[in-house]
């Protein structure tokens, strides 16, 4: 800690959208996923890992500010940071931002060693709070159920 | 005001369900969306009527309390209120309950002549705001354009 | 056999909508694939049933006719009807169709005791094949690992 | 002609697993749509293009074969190709194939200035027919509504 910013491009699909011309707002809680699951990953683990190891990361509360509504085919990036961890708790930082139209077709591309700084319009900001839980949906303490993970995610070690 | 009540059964679809075997949280958003088309529907107009007037209700807020998981095939009951309005803006409560399984496969029937109490184990609870704007993405004073829409919305009539 | 029609009511959401203004075509898969689920609760059982059972039905092909967009709010009725099957596989007809406006917000109501003919519009059309499997993904002989479920389903009783 | 493939990797994503623990199988159409809008790029146009000069082209026809299912977090490289043309009509097959997992968070690159061989565990084919219509949804002749189009889309220039 101090936690940084994790970023990770999205295109916005068609099927994303609705009939006010603009994606569907739903769509927003999907995309604070994908920027979590990508988070973990930037941390050399994966999200399909912890769930080999039984641990799952259900949200308990999400809260969101819709400022300007994406469109079709907008270059997003999701940007993502912890903002807050316990042994039992998490707390994520989402933000939404359309970023400039590149050329060609080939996906954005994101130098991950520097520390990043949220750039472009903001669409959509959000926090979200998340409970270590096993599969039969009990909590955990994660610092003794898995204290490698604990170590990993907290930048603690 | 106060303001009552309104339900609208939904089954989970197999659709909404994710790896973890619940319900993904996204969805949750969708059925407070359709509690809202449904309650105005309850008040002799549609959110159909509403795009023809050009009158659009996007969100610009929205806080959800994740308690426990809806499962494939539960019945649902998605319990919506106005809890406040002004010439701009709307506030709705929404709340998500499970229902005892019913024999047969026809959809749930609910009297909606008297007033509702929500009933059902609370799964998921929430706020949404929203801000009346017209096709071109402009804040309209909603007592002015459409007062008639107004009356009925508020049951200030 | 022959078999006859199953019906079930569903209301266009506007989730399903795209910004070309009318459903987004995937979601006739989806709608299909609720058809059978209340196909299989007609006949007395449920397809959290077979689940539970550890037998699953994927879908292994699926051919479908777009012939008129459904839009926001459009009452359709989903008709299904299983016209094939041998031990292994089911092949299953659905036809997605447009329903007169209803008054009111309660869901339509069918009785589901007479022989059921298809109405309304025709918007799309479709069959889907399916293979018993079991959990790990195998094929499995339905008529011997569920000979009462091979009976129900067949009608064959 | 002949026609190239043209290839855009995806990553699935938590949203479009079912409690199965596989790929719901409505989002291959998604990800077949999302390849023909890559296609449609990598010949030098985005359909955004196309919808603002008020020309549409939606499903008449789809064919899937599902052989094997995708997973939550497999990295998938999506394949389309232009198989058949006319005036007013278009065909598509599609592929979607498992890749190699690759280390890092960065998304597959693919050097899009060589003829594509398909390549990877093939999990999903198909074929899509498609209409070009105008926004009053009537039938469009696209060699005279827009005759560059036409020679873009079918390498006759």
């Amino acid at each position: 800690m101090p936690q940084a910013w994790s970023s990770h491009p999205i295109r916005v699909r068609y099927q994303e959208t609705d009939q006010m011309g603009v994606v569907y707002h739903a769509n927003y809680l999907n995309w604070f996923e994908i920027g979590r699951t990508e988070w973990i990953r930037a941390r050399g683990m994966t999200y399909e890992d912890l769930e080999k190891r039984e641990l799952l990361l259900p949200l308990t509360d999400a809260e969101i500010k819709f400022r300007l509504p994406a469109r079709y085919d907008d270059q997003l990036m999701i940007y993502t940071k912890m903002i807050e961890y316990s042994n039992i708790r998490v707390r994520f930082s989402s933000e939404i931002r359309r970023q400039p139209q590149q050329e060609g077709s080939s996906p954005l591309e994101v130098d991950q060693s520097l520390p990043i700084q949220p750039r472009g319009e903001l669409l959509v900001s959000g926090e979200t709070k998340h409970v270590w839980i096993n599969r039969a949906w009990k909590a955990v303490r994660i610092d003794k159920a898995a204290p490698d993970l604990f170590k990993l995610l907290t930048g603690d070690n």
